[in-house]
């Protein structure tokens, strides 16, 4: 059991006056921000929240998100970190699933997905509230320790089943992702990392971790702009960034002939496979990048390939984080280099499990290995080629998109018998989700995807339905989803 | 139980073909040195060594001694680590007190401490025996993962009792020092630690830890020149060095007008409080130095001084590395801000206890907290300023020197009834130990010197013995080793 002292309580102390956070032309110090967040944290304990209670988070990134995710920690409550795409019937499966005894929401959610404030007798607190909350007089002692076997944050993913599953990441997870990354990346002391991805998900809440125990300041932005990021790369002093395909894209574009400054050190690709071309792009525009493999169960990166490889290498996703493992099985068996099989992990940055699933936890991690779904191989040199991210996941605009869980909305609906979904290449998005249905009569395309919106976040609605007489199923009716592109008709037609 | 790669394996998988070791014009990569360091733990196996035996090691700076550090780590072995400057007598107290199977020794040190090759039903292995021993067909399989809970290396300390017992310093001990000290210091691709301090002390064995874990070169010297130690830093490209104030202020002497190159960064300065001049004369001549505070029992740094601070802290010896915790004690009560007190200090780098002394170790850790016996206080930011090393510790030259071991190394004169030793300032030392002994009858200061010569290391013996009538001692016959200093008559008397 290893107890260590609260990050950001620990940064208050020992750097205080170090930039912890730039936003909007304001600097917040370590002292400050901890001021802050002990503020919030009173106001939190106020509202009844305890250590090891479990609260849902729906916010957009902002320096209130910020303070809302560390006063979670120092009262040692469990965060479960709602993406805030996702519609009401989404929501609503994870919060109850994990048992949230409060829902800490923006205005803006409440309304957009009418959520009432007493639906399904869950709690609702907005920012404001937890604002005006009087905090005099609370007898609040904040965790001066964090132990790194305890659960800190909560995030859901899908994969097979179609139902999402709380993904468990522990104080401790966090602690050797930013470790293992630290011994990769290196640390300086005018490091700054600019966070454009949303804190909802792991990429983005892993910015907020290194900040604490790097002690090293983040620049903040709420929303995604390409032509804001970089200038915050080319005159806030931001030295690294982490961005998925598409932001990279518009980012590469909007440079135009200019260059970033060479104190920019580190552009941290995840999300999916990226594109050759845009990988020639940034060669050309001498964009550092270093693509990256990881998921929400391995708390951010895992296989990182640095620059010095990124043309003898083109395609690997590189070699694992030190404190971490890695090799290829099939049947069991660990293959020889450039055998296909599916990536197991392992190392102290790996999820103890799902959240109240023990046994899909048993299926997944096996001896301390996780079993990613995931296919790729080795060269003879040890990195690693993702070939596919399990077989059937549709990576889109950086956000994870499971067929089984569009289908199983789909054959909710009482007019469909049976359902299919696939992802196809498109431009903008990487990928997309297109469906395949068999109804019982005749319905309207638009009638179905108008029942898809409400029920899926938008990039999980499919961008087109085909209704078909019947889909490919083997002997045991298992779905073969890869014979659907068979199916696919020209666009138009 | 957290398990991690094989930290030398994982480098010469990750980062093969970066220098691990710059040594007499020579370079040695990472995958080089990992194909020495089998070829050693083979030899080892060859001689006998299993998985969790125990190895004293008697050695001096050199390659070959790195490479038998880390293939005592492949087989899985126990190191002890023998300070090569100690007595016969007292190294056979460590050899037979850990239960060693097996002396790895230089043949220097055979002929020179007389250490006979069966004595004590101990083995001894020399480096030669070693390197000839066959390797062919040797069924051996090398450790791929590190347990952090396992036992790594062991080195001894005195204390209060007399009687040397063994720190027992765990892989995770190393792993989070090695980690608090990169969080602290900054991690760049260009670092590069010079080594001259012996590995058998927990100052030069962290090098080499972090060197692995880090993935960057050190530079060895195999003897301390400040000399040749200034040209390393001026030719070598060397960022960071570990000094005691004795060579900080020879190479500073040796400095003379010259300044460091910017690349270097770092002049880490334990082994005790160091004099203020040589912080000013550091000043003039933009040393950056570190102050720092640690111990066998922290395996090495736990609290640090950054430059920034060393003016206006000046004398303190900073604030704890961030995994790390430090208070002060008197009574059971945690004091306030300026109130002496006793160092208390906690964090994953910290012993879990000595090596078959359980009763010892209860004494010093409690609740995780171990009670380090030296004295000082906290000013109101946090800042740590040592008073006195444990009330009786000597620091000479950087070796710790204990008074109770002297005196029961004296009492064991047969002519002497009572012994006392305490520190006295030194020029060129720092401080040199001298003695008070009361005699049955006359004897031969010279013999009495002699004698302890025997039985104690050169930086041990006392420097000066006076005869006397009585010592002070109190109620309880507890000796006051303080009043002591009114006994020294001015030199020469």
């Amino acid at each position: 059991m290893i107890e260590i002292p609260n990050w950001l309580a620990n940064r208050a102390y020992l750097t205080p006056n170090r930039i912890a956070i730039k936003s909007k032309g304001q600097e917040i110090t370590f002292i400050e921000l901890h001021q802050k967040v002990l503020r919030t944290a009173e106001s939190l304990a106020f509202q009844g929240v305890k250590k090891e209670d479990i609260v849902s988070v729906l916010m957009t990134n902002s320096l209130e998100m910020i303070q809302v995710i560390h006063a979670l920690k120092y009262i040692g409550a469990r965060t479960v970190l709602l993406n805030n795409r996702l519609t009401k019937h989404e929501l609503l499966w994870q919060i109850t699933d994990s048992k949230s005894c409060l829902i800490l929401s923006e205005d803006q959610f409440l309304e957009q997905l009418n959520l009432n404030k007493n639906e399904g007798s869950k709690r609702i607190c907005t920012l404001e509230e937890l604002q005006m909350s009087p905090v005099k007089g609370i007898g609040f002692e904040y965790q001066k320790e964090f132990n790194l076997n305890d659960i800190d944050t909560i995030m859901y993913t899908s994969g097979t089943t179609g139902k999402p599953k709380g993904v468990i990441q522990t104080y401790g997870n966090h602690w050797w992702s930013a470790i293992g990354s630290s011994l990769n990346l290196g640390l300086k002391e005018n490091d700054c990392w600019l966070a454009i991805v949303p804190f909802f998900h792991i990429s983005g809440l892993s910015i907020l971790i290194r900040s604490v125990i790097y002690g090293i300041p983040i620049v903040l932005h709420e929303k995604f702009s390409a032509d804001e990021a970089n200038r915050s790369i080319m005159e806030e002093g931001v030295t690294i960034v982490s961005v998925v395909s598409k932001m990279l894209t518009q980012m590469v574009q909007d440079l135009e002939e200019s260059r970033y400054p060479t104190s920019f050190r580190c552009m941290l690709l995840g999300g999916g496979p990226a594109p050759k071309s845009l990988l020639e792009d940034c060669k050309i525009k001498e964009v550092p990048v270093y693509q990256t493999y990881g998921m929400t169960e391995t708390a951010s990166q895992i296989v990182t390939l640095s620059p010095e490889y990124s043309l003898s290498k083109l395609g690997s996703a590189g070699k694992p984080l030190f404190p971490s493992q890695l090799r290829i099985e099939k049947n069991g068996e660990v293959l020889e280099p450039y055998e296909h099989g599916e990536i197991v992990v392992k190392g102290p940055n790996v999820t103890k499990g799902y959240f109240h699933r023990s046994e899909e936890t048993e299926k997944a991690i096996i001896d301390g290995w996780l079993y990613t779904g995931d296919l790729g191989y080795l060269d003879e040199d040890g990195f690693l080629y993702v070939l596919d991210r399990r077989s059937d996941l549709i990576i889109s605009g950086g956000e994870n998109v499971y067929p089984a869980e569009i289908e199983s909305i789909l054959l909710s609906h009482p007019t469909i018998n049976d359902a299919g979904v696939i992802g196809i290449e498109d431009q903008d998005w990487g990928q997309v989700p297109i469906a395949f249905i068999v109804t019982k009569e005749k319905i309207a395309i638009d009638e179905i995807i108008d029942f898809c919106r409400i029920k899926l976040a938008k990039y999980k609605v499919p961008t087109r339905i085909y209704m078909v007489d019947t889909l490919p199923r083997n002997a045991t009716n298992k779905l073969q989803r890869k014979k659907l592109y068979d199916y696919i008709l020209p666009e138009g037609e």
